[in-house]
């Protein structure tokens, strides 16, 4: 269908690192992320995901990513929803495992910095007091200037977002489960 | 980190094809449905995407879901951005081109129906006229009940969310595009 048109390849003067964050209630703020990981290999860019919170329940994403390797890793870290019923962990827990993830990070950017690094639910993990909104600014402040950083998670800290070069919120409009539809896998998870 | 806990995978008892709208005039809608792709992958979930109106500017994506081949395929169509200053295109040819799109989309769903099928600015292509409304409901009535249906884009028609189980609006809280910052690859495109 395309035979007839010219393909433009958009370069940008000036290369510059980015600090995104995807908020909201809405469904798409993992997924969003993935996708730029996913768009990142096609200009060969090297991007590397630490997802706090959702250590216990497999997402599809986590072999996803796997098709990406060596341009993409990912790293799932966390207990599970903190504060969500049936969760079988005290908080001192989930806040401990945070803070590994945390120097797990900083580890990264300084020995082997990623062109994009996501930071998936790092928005709820400091909602919830599991890390430190000064130990969020550090991560930013230690970074590459070229290093795009991206931070996902409802309830974003509006300091964070203040910091922000584009900031996207993700609102529900509808979502299936509240027709009890069992969340469904590709879609959901 | 994660030697002590279990990791649990949730399965569905009842499999459903979802009609999933993401629009809104923020960043991430396209790179939120390139994340299910690359999450279908993860359960061994087949995904076909057909973008409309991208058809001349190189996004990474192009290339970033080769690494997910045969799982995933890519169609993109269209010339370029319809409406947009500099395009060169009457409105009758960028019509012609959505209509083929429709004609391709008829054709996947009838002889190689993939688990979720993306049409990634559908609803520009839809607000625009360049496909009419009961076309698109023509689509969701040919699709098998278990084919998930990703429909992307700014203006999502009302009637369109009120068939949708899950609808996301993403909305715009801040663009780096307006601090003059040129779109970056990766993360813009």
């Amino acid at each position: 269908m395309q035979e007839d048109i010219t393909i433009t390849r958009y370069e940008p003067k000036k290369k510059q690192g980015l600090i995104v964050i995807i908020t909201g209630n809405g469904k798409g703020k993992t997924t969003s992320a993935m996708g730029m990981a996913l768009r990142g290999c096609g200009h060969g860019l090297r991007t590397t995901i630490v997802q706090f919170m959702k250590g216990d329940l497999y997402s599809g994403e986590w072999d996803g990513v796997k098709y990406l390797e060596p341009l993409v890793t990912l790293y799932h870290t966390g207990k599970g929803f903190c504060g969500i019923e049936g969760n079988p962990f005290p908080h001192s827990e989930h806040r401990k495992n945070a803070q590994d993830a945390l120097q797990l990070i900083k580890q990264i950017i300084q020995n082997d910095p990623p062109d994009t690094l996501i930071l998936d639910e790092i928005n709820n993990a400091l909602q919830l007091k599991l890390i430190d909104l000064d130990q969020v600014m550090e991560i930013i402040k230690l970074r590459p200037e070229q290093m795009h950083l991206v931070l996902t998670g409802r309830d974003a800290h509006p300091d964070l977002i203040a910091l922000a070069d584009t900031v996207s919120e993700v609102r529900e409009i509808k979502h299936a489960y509240r027709k009890d539809i069992e969340p469904q896998p590709g879609i959901d998870f």
